[in-house]
């Protein structure tokens, strides 16, 4: 049979899950996404996840890529999947891609989202699996500061959980911090090329310090030349982190 | 010992629990609070909800009431109660009142929500439990029109699964629709000074089928003299509704 190459655009919250990659136990996103695709098409389908996010991180919008037998139409896929999928995964598109499409090599881009609660109310049960409750007020424009130093191509080891091995440099196309309309809370949104295992956390965890004043700003430039993460902040909670979108290049849909 | 009569102003999640009310077996937003209240003050001591909410019914300001021994202070005991209760219930202020005050007796108003997704992002991880993903568009002046109808002391036995003994009449001070700021879905606020046994849940069912063409809005007035819910339209599941505030009289509370 010949094959149909997807990219599916999956939701999932972080709460219930040991994070997105295959474990040989525990509950994992890829791991009830590949048992479900294994029953609709009748053979073990692996499938390639952009963003392998941790323990209890959320998406909005993480790119799976994998292959299916041309029967099936991608709009039947996508119906089939949600109806089976647990309640905390979600496909929210199903697109056709060119042969040899890849969720994780071919991405250029990619876009997190940390949401922090610096009210009191943060600790609320629709709110804490969805936030970091700080629950202390945080000044916008030292955030916005700390932020600002990351901005464009650096060396990201100090500021991960990196391994010795891997290629270090990031790009970093946006870097902005705002205040929730309902003044309860902060957003980070952050863009690069590609992240380092925890860079986010390691990021927001920092920056949360700088503008507690707990460490100069000074601190954040000081980081991206140094050569490991002892000297960074602990990192952020996971339950604040989403990954918001992957981005990959227009003529790898197989429709444009 | 003499004692401290307390006002618990109390948020939970609903989809962990069948509804506010102690069961023999099951778990409950009252057994669980019964449980960590006896923990901490080393007694059985029984608590009063103002509002019975169903299962999977959430709730942002149920307010409970109940006595203990007045060596707890109010802010001591809010914090070891939040300490002890799980996570999807959440303790957001704790008043001291005058002796003798009763949660669901002494209520002159309850305010409850009820939200609808009208996209199809209704059905994402982060929203199922919140709200009715109900996927289709609704007109905001066609619930209006049958919300209005609704305002007003009435008879509400047609629109409710009250029992037959007792006094039906509710006076209705509130019913709002709005469309929520994203264009996501709907809002439905109401207030009263008391309401029936599942009856926000029937006033929505009823007014979505107007909205949706299936039934006049001249519908609504004819149910407010039906005499019993076999003509109504089926009630709203429960994952959308809110209970978000009761009221209480100021001279009620041991401090103003």
């Amino acid at each position: 049979v010949s094959s149909r190459t997807c990219l599916a655009v999956v939701q999932y919250a972080g709460a219930g899950f040991l994070g997105w990659q295959r474990q040989a136990t525990g509950r994992t996103v890829q791991g009830e996404f590949e048992a479900v695709l294994a029953r609709l098409v009748g053979r073990k389908t692996p499938v390639t996840g952009a963003g392998r996010t941790d323990t209890g991180v959320h998406a909005l919008g993480q790119g799976v890529s994998f292959a299916v037998p041309d029967s099936w139409r991608a709009d039947d896929l996508q119906r089939a999947l949600n109806a089976l999928l647990p309640a905390d995964v979600w496909v929210e598109r199903l697109a056709e891609m060119r042969p040899g499409f890849n969720a994780r090599k071919h991405a250029t881009a990619r876009c997190y989202r940390y949401v922090i609660g610096t009210d009191e109310g943060g600790r609320s049960p629709f709110r804490r699996s969805f936030e970091w409750a700080l629950g202390r007020p945080l000044e916008l424009e030292a955030l916005c500061a700390a932020a600002r130093v990351f901005v464009g191509e650096h060396d990201f080891r100090a500021l991960s959980a990196a391994g010795p091995k891997q290629d270090r440099r990031c790009r970093v196309t946006r870097a902005d911090w705002t205040r929730r309309a309902d003044g309860t809370g902060v957003t980070f949104v952050i863009e690069a090329d590609r992240f380092l295992h925890r860079m986010v956390r390691f990021l927001v965890g920092t920056m949360v310090d700088v503008a507690l004043g707990r460490r100069p700003v000074d601190d954040c430039a000081a980081l991206l030349a140094a050569a490991d993460n002892q000297a960074a902040s602990p990192p952020a909670p996971p339950q604040g982190l989403y990954l918001v979108a992957v981005r990959y290049p227009d003529h790898l849909y197989a429709e444009p």
